[in-house]
């Protein structure tokens, strides 16, 4: 049985706060040492699917070739059985629970070729207890796949059509406003306070896609102006910036400050967007003719 | 001199917001380039050797053979020599302060076959400074066990017996009570705040074994009552569970919310246990003659 | 083209709350998968190029001959361009912002060799959106790095003289006071409550070189004496004590305590060390005649 992949990149919501995760880490290495584990985050917050599906989506573009593990409300809690989904012509398969979690980042990746239900038993480890669906199910998945056994082995086949959907916030126009805009989420703000929206450059046509363009902002707290630039860094002091993030995203910034924090937003916030009266979106009528 | 091991377990009390932990993982790699690290944890609580031994003790039936390398109160200030211990057929030594933390590993792990006093300079690193246990000691004998280095090689070899025992708290019955029970302490609460105890399932014999059996737990702020339940899925919203858990332990859960935060218990709290009045554990005569 | 470095050492302030570090190890695997990643830390906290500076120097000591790739504000609002520096007869390559961060570690390894700036966009990865620094830029490059690439393919090359120096808070002495002493500065405080000053041993001389001497510490909020000792183990409960620390610098450690929350210090604070009045650092004229 020739050797299949050689990295598992794992993502979850089980913190480091404990040895969890290292155990994972060293159940893969016991069951197939040549492969590396590339950990992308376990702080996912706690049975958080939907931020868990996102920052799997970002990432899934970068992961090389191999196994991705992502484990998120992974517990009998969540109702859902474990699976394994092969895409990108065989070169990746994701591994985790049933739940929307992987479905994005399946998506992103071309959509599911082959999918599974881990239900056989030959394939996960024996627990003195309850079963760790993490540990003693998909880790030893995980490594299994490294060393070649092929996904049909792993269980019962089963459509792909079948899978839970992820679930993936739409903006939508501003209605019945005296300018037009978009009401949008916040998906996702990293650590620098930056906070990602659910809109493309696309959304924000044709009023805000200049750059120096300026709109208004308004949460649940305040309104404010923002301006359209490249990056946070060309803005002055304390401005609300809006720029085309390093994911293809729009995304509000302050330089060097917590844009989140000015706002009090939070992943999942609603944010709208708007062109500030009199400025953008709507067409003027030019004279040319001599001015009184 | 044949590569002995390929794999360094790590756990440690260093935490992760300094470069400290990432050095150690260094210079095992500048030693051994062969030979990866696995870090199982870096947050137990700092001094904690507890809390560490009992997070080793979780992990050591799942780490590959090779070095388990521990580090938790491993200042001069502990006052105890730094050790390796063999076990499993040479298939694994720990190495890390003679402090009681690596014992329940160790007895786990089916007890130990040679110990050393690491000792031997010839061994370790210099510092421009006072010594780094962790970065000057542990981990250079890390690597040189890793390199194949015998573990008689690296200091005065001692009898096992000698070593500290680590510290595990037992669980005793309820005396004078009204009904049957068992006094317990909290042993660990992971992320997702379940609250293991220090009992396995025959310590509630008979009389909370049966899956449905409900229980009263006395904590020092409140008195609840308890499902034997299989997993924390099962439980209504609120509920309070005890479930076998995926180390063959007791513990309290709740279904996707925090038992301890909800009971106000952390690791080292006492619980108390007990039969429920007149329903369990207390023998009923029961007689076969007619009713009136 | 020969494989030429097996290690990337990865610092940052990226934080691990979310993905952005493990997208980064992904790029590096996927680019080269021989390489393996030290991850030394990720919570330099944001921005603070300095805090990110001084981990890099205690660190460059210990890491592996290869890249070392540093990221503390690595955005354009640093307005720096990005370099790669060769030091060490070429065994290693340091890569990151020239904003000072990578100066401290240059310098302790020995100086600048050969330097430049990164502006090759053939070695670098296109984004669906902004640059991401750290993902697009510097990951790729330190995988061609290891790869063989050579420094001078990278982009154009610079006088090293010309790279922005790092800035390193100096000592100086008391000046008119009662008694000798320095005024410092709290260069780091580790998970521990140790608070490193930026003082060597030498710059205590004489007043409290001895162990067992004691000198005042005075903070902005308190004045308090401290004792020369080897290592905090010594200290009596409760007792400040000023050791030599594994990085070769005086430091303030308490016995199993934070002497930073007890001192009320953090990184950046100053701190002032006198000899204690009547009793070292004071030549006294000496009778060796009858007294009376």
């Amino acid at each position: 049985m020739a050797r299949r992949f050689d990295t598992v990149s794992f993502l979850s919501d089980l913190g480091r706060i404990d040895e969890t995760v290292g155990v994972v880490a060293a159940v893969i290495r016991d069951l197939a040492p040549h492969a590396g584990v590339v950990h992308l985050t376990h702080d996912v917050p706690a049975y958080d699917v939907r931020a868990g599906s996102l920052a799997l989506a970002r990432a899934i573009g970068h992961v090389p070739s191999g196994v991705v593990m992502a484990a998120v409300d992974a517990g009998p809690s969540c109702g859902r059985p474990f699976v394994a989904i092969e895409v990108a012509d065989a070169a990746g398969v994701l591994i985790g629970p049933d739940n929307g979690l992987l479905a994005p980042a399946v998506a992103m990746a071309g959509g599911a070729e082959r999918a599974v239900l881990l239900d056989d038993p030959a394939y996960q480890l024996a627990s003195p207890g309850a079963v760790s669906f993490v540990r003693d199910l998909l880790a030893p998945v995980a490594a299994h796949l490294c060393n070649g056994v092929d996904l049909a082995q792993l269980g019962t086949m089963v459509d792909a059509d079948q899978l839970l959907p992820g679930v993936v916030p739409l903006p939508r126009p501003v209605e019945g406003g005296d300018q037009p805009g978009v009401v949008c989420e916040v998906l996702w703000v990293d650590r620098f306070g930056n906070a990602q929206l659910n809109i493309g450059p696309d959304d924000v046509q044709p009023w805000a896609t200049t750059l120096g363009a300026r709109l208004q902002v308004v949460t649940t707290d305040a309104t404010r102006t923002a301006e359209r630039v490249q990056h946070a860094g060309f803005l002055g002091a304390g401005s609300l910036g809006l720029v085309l993030d390093a994911h293809g995203m729009m995304a509000l910034v302050l330089d060097r400050r917590s844009a989140a924090e000015e706002l009090q937003v939070a992943a999942g916030d609603q944010v709208t967007l708007t062109a500030l009266p009199g400025v953008a979106g709507t067409t003027t009528s030019v004279s040319l003719g001599p001015t009184r």
